[in-house]
């Protein structure tokens, strides 16, 4: 089944078990150094898993193989999903994952993955690398032995697949829907109920009925996963991730003991990621948008306005919450609010402004 | 003067004289090759010269030193402003500037900066790592002996600084305006007077009233050069340069004679200051643009859907008749309207929804 292709676990709660104690250790020479990363992505997963291997063989071949990455895909190296732990602890020397997933150490590492109407991929890459994010991610990294990068961006996701219309906030009323992370605490609070289910089983949940509702990514994955084939109403926009950020973080002793030029090596490459990722994201869901609209007739709708007010008071309660969880947290979601703040004055007159001009019916082409 | 530190010349027709004869020649060795990258900015210029030098410093870096990148500012070492030339001719190794300086040797090229209506940096980077772009880019770098990359985006720019109200399209026939390349084409064709100036004398021509508007770029530049204490009206969105491409390209057969890790260094710095350039200029436009409206009470007004569609009716004139005006123009630019086509309904129900619904008034921090 193609739609195989497209199952990934569901972060930290889908695989149970403990760092592999047998990993082998990273090579030092006069000429090559060699570096484990392990990533939360099944081998070759677009756009994700290729983005790592893209990412190691880069950094790879810039070094003129002086510092080689040795990529190894969710499972294979280190059993436990927890990749932070095993990077912190110097199981692994870098992960390639999302910041939400280790939540459990700090809320704050939520903002640096994606919260909900929080910031799009554009606005977290000025955020963090000019808008003091590094900074404070930096600090975060130093408690806990690593030093954290921007790595991609997924972009705005879609708001999810439904079997019922959403026209006022009692159609959310107890709507089983599939929604991991804040997302899902969010809609749980306007009287939803939030289903956790493994990605492998949200296809046959769906068929059977017993989901009305699920969110997966946006129109380039959910084409390939197949969820426009059984359910009525594709919805947008993505309230709840609208630009989730890949991440990748080196153990800060491994970071620390690497040459100059390695280092520099490693940064450029993170961040031409960063860019990259986005315009695969952005080229492809194109690409699927306009085939699901001509060839299988998506029935698109947009969520209505008092419903995504409904649901953005809740939002702002849940990462509110989040953000005042510990200090470090408050310290992140202070820069984060300032930073959202200003920037929806800008993004209102630049691009959105932009956008909703060149959508009036002149003549072009 | 503060805001001399913001003047740049107006691309090509602002300095004359030919290219100097007296180049440094690349040094090979076996440990050290050097490269000399010409750019269209002043030293330090914010934004534009500083991602040049932070471009050659990163190649040089990354490289151990074995790939030294020399940066001469703006008529340091190519006397001639058609730095295209003089890297197409092996004068120089590379430069750092913007493509549509050289539509002059193919209409084509101004796709692969910005055109009216067209691409937002995003939709940019995606039609041109994953739809097609880079190809067509590649193929008329073949014809002139250059390899181009994409280096950076300023992002959405401000529609102008005026000292009247555009309420109606007629309030744009005999308007004075400064705007350059095919934004100054559009606006003429609308009834406007489009006045050619260099950046030097925009200034002194607002306040003696021989302007009655003038486009510059966004809030960062446009505070620091001072535009808002001798206007009364700073109107958006920027429909002549929805988000303008940096770019550098490189002497076909310098890139030829590169190693692999050399051209794998270079391409992945392009690929970061290309992400790095936007998240800067979107940064300090939020910075700026929160400043002037809490210090200095500018006038922000929106050009009417009315006048926007007049205005996007020439626009897709002008465009469509650059993109028809020869071979290799009209395959670019069938291609960029395919992928705006398909891009528009991506947008509109993603960022530009989000955006939307963002601006509702549920309450958030």
């Amino acid at each position: 089944m193609k739609r195989r292709k497209f199952v990934i676990g569901a972060g930290v709660s889908a695989v149970a078990g403990a760092a592999s104690t047998t990993i082998p250790k990273p090579a030092f020479s006069a000429n090559q150094r060699e570096l484990s990363m392990v990533t939360s992505w099944p081998k070759n997963f677009p756009g994700l898993g290729t983005s790592a291997s893209r990412l190691g063989a880069r950094i790879t071949k810039m070094s003129g193989g002086t510092l080689k990455v040795n990529v190894y895909p969710r499972g294979s190296l280190v059993k436990s999903p927890d990749l932070f732990s095993a990077v912190a602890d110097g199981v692994a020397d870098m992960y390639h994952a999302i910041e939400h997933y280790w939540e459990g150490n700090t809320k704050a590492l939520n903002f640096f993955a994606s919260v909900p109407f929080g910031l799009t991929a554009t606005e977290q890459s000025a955020w963090i690398n000019f808008g003091g994010g590094q900074e404070l991610w930096d600090e975060i990294g130093k408690v806990f032995g690593v030093k954290p990068f921007l790595a991609g961006n997924t972009g705005v996701q879609m708001g999810g697949w439904f079997n019922k219309q959403i026209n006022t906030i009692d159609d959310l009323q107890g709507l089983r829907i599939r929604m991991p992370g804040f997302g899902g605490t969010v809609l749980k609070r306007v009287g939803a109920q939030s289903i956790t289910l493994p990605s492998s089983q949200i296809f046959d949940a769906i068929e059977t009925g017993k989901l009305d509702a699920t969110e997966w990514f946006g129109p380039w994955f959910d084409y390939e996963f197949g969820l426009h084939k059984i359910t009525k109403y594709y919805y947008y926009p993505g309230f709840q991730e609208p630009g989730t950020s890949l991440s990748s973080s080196i153990n800060l002793d491994v970071w620390g003991s690497l040459g100059r030029h390695h280092r520099e090596i490693i940064e450029t490459a993170m961040a031409a990621e960063n860019d990259l990722v986005l315009a695969e994201f952005n080229a492809r869901n194109i690409k699927a948008l306009n085939l699901m609209l001509t060839n299988n007739q998506v029935n698109l709708r947009r969520f209505p306005d008092d419903v995504m007010n409904a649901i953005g008071n809740a939002a702002g309660e849940v990462v509110s919450e989040a953000g005042n969880s510990d200090p470090m947290s408050r310290k992140v979601y202070r820069s984060f609010l300032k930073f959202r703040r200003q920037s929806i004055k800008w993004s209102k007159i630049s691009d959105q402004a932009y956008w909703n001009a060149r959508l009036l019916p002149f003549s072009y082409g």
